[in-house]
């Protein structure tokens, strides 16, 4: 290491921005130092709240997230962005008026601004994701933006790790509302239907609420995010169930707000609902839950990682394998087989023990 | 289970479709039976060649796809498609006039169409994908067809899974083939330029020629796909070194073909390629490698599973965790300190030896 992990992590508490950045690029690439770095900030990390702004490409998340910082900065908090989407302008993907815009937003030190490689990192997006946000976190930021573009199911991970999500769509989704990304609609707890001036918004706006009232009752906003595990095998027929059993008169109604972002319009009631979404969290317990549910995530993670790292970063184990390909091929073995057998051998190397 | 796995394996060895149905759902959701079903139908897996088509929205990859069924069928192949592209019309989600072109290979019993639901599955889709693709290959199909749009990391994983890649683009795609995910250019074995009527449609070809071009000696065109692990750190300088290392003057050079697909141009030239691609691949060592490829990629992926169920499935561990979170949340413990004891306690758990 070109500088000692002491001497970082001085800098970092010292409030020192190149450690800052560092430290953001030692753990978004799990570099040597990661768990010592993360072990070390772990018991600065829960004070910032975290908004996830997603939606689909082209529904302005960029300029929302741009008025949401400006409006924050005025207000004194510290800002970090976490841009998690390829046509951001935050990481370049844009048009050069939206760059020329953000940059009164990328000048000011009280804000930084992190893009995420999407490419390479597969399933485990949203946990680092969540790593950079402790980092930043960690760093005394107030509050966290993560930007993501609401696409995929990686993407939808991304955006849950977030206490507060605000979906943005243009009326132009409206057509096909019912053809979004079930999970946009589930992970929303705040809707913005920008460009509200043009045709077909109140109508958006309509459906939206047509949609919640349907399920209002029938199942729950908030899908607990369980275990990492849970989250793949997603039924909602059971989360209907356990909503109704748990039903709750101060369950919380995602609000669907109108905003013309391009003008700065209903920037500030899209706040106002934020703040009022944070404070409904922490008197529910919400906050609490969501918190330890990212902890609890943290950890299924990190076992992956130890489990994945400490048997196919074992020469042995890999050329165990190799040496099984031929019965594999003659039909002798099974995968099922040969990976029972590559686990009852790999005892002392899976717990830590024996390495 | 309704039905005894005995009982589903003598009908689908009879060849009975509705026995080949049930197989393919038990092995897509990994239902009870699961493990059992593939251990016998093992032996019978490897005979199918296996072709990927995959390529940017809007590309045409469905018609050209269906105009290879067509032509497969033509010469007395029993073909199996799956759909992996929530816009194609294989899985009901494109125009109505596209939809009736596809019925009528829809209707013929020499042809299998599974579409495989995206949602949910997270990074084990192209696992479960080659493992559908595993079923129909038992079944006795000669051909599969992996149908994919290519947008995302997932879905460049699963068209890695087939022996042959066609990559369809559109002179549309030719502005943007800068931009283009560089993954879809790696894996692409033939190249497809379809409505080679439009403007634009030469120039992509000159583009994707000259690209080519440029890689050509400096990196191998095919990646080797290894241990699903190092897909996830792909270095790219590394597969350069290792591609000089092995330089191989009979190297595959993917051809780029044009096609007119709405009126069936073209089609005739892509087969020749892909047969001529599959012969390169037989005579090259490289047929087998893609398959010792497929089974230890398997291996890897029952490991992983192997050990989420075994430790989420085990209600102490889960327990335990939860005891743990006080303790994290104090900051009195970090993810790593918990991952590791918890990992050391599950000893026996994971070696599935004390279980």
């Amino acid at each position: 290491m070109p500088q000692s992990l002491d001497a970082l992590i001085a800098d970092f508490e010292a409030g020192k921005s190149a450690a800052l950045a560092r430290a953001v690029s030692i753990v978004e690439n799990h570099r040597a130092g990661y768990d010592q770095l993360m072990t070390r900030l772990h018991p600065n990390i829960g004070r910032a709240r975290r908004l996830g702004i997603t939606g689909p490409p082209g529904a302005g998340k960029s300029t929302v997230t741009n008025l949401i910082v400006q409006s924050l900065r005025r207000d004194g908090c510290r800002v970090g962005v976490i841009a998690v989407d390829p046509t951001s302008p935050f990481t370049g993907g844009a048009l050069l008026g939206d760059r020329v815009r953000m940059e009164s937003v990328a000048l000011d030190p009280g804000v930084y601004i992190r893009s995420m490689a999407t490419r390479g990192s597969l399933g485990g997006l949203s946990a680092r994701t969540a790593e950079v946000a402790d980092v930043l976190d960690a760093f005394g930021f107030d509050r966290i933006i993560i930007e993501t573009v609401g696409v995929g199911q990686t993407e939808l991970d991304v955006a849950r790790t977030a206490d507060t999500t605000v979906v943005v769509l243009v009326p132009e989704s409206g057509d096909s509302i019912q053809t979004l990304k079930a999970g946009v609609m589930e992970i929303a707890d705040i809707f913005v239907v920008n460009k509200g001036d043009r045709p077909g918004a109140d109508r958006l706006r309509n459906d939206i609420e047509l949609m919640l009232g349907l399920r209002r009752g029938s199942t729950s906003a908030n899908i607990p995010a369980h275990h990492g595990v849970s989250l793949k095998t997603f039924n909602p027929i059971r989360v209907a169930r356990e909503a109704a059993k748990n039903a709750d008169p101060a369950q919380w109604t995602p609000p669907v707000l109108g905003t013309i972002a391009s003008r700065g319009e209903g920037i500030d009631l899209l706040l106002a609902a934020v703040d009022r979404h944070f404070r409904y969290l922490e008197e529910s317990g919400g906050l609490k839950g969501r918190r330890r549910s990212r902890l609890r995530n943290q950890v299924t993670e990190v076992v992956s990682e130890r489990v994945r790292s400490r048997l196919w970063g074992d020469s042995g184990t890999v050329a165990w394998l190799e040496g099984q390909l031929d019965r594999l091929e003659s039909g002798e073995a099974t995968p099922f087989s040969v990976a029972d057998e590559l686990l009852r051998r790999s005892g002392p190397l899976l717990t830590g023990v024996g390495a």
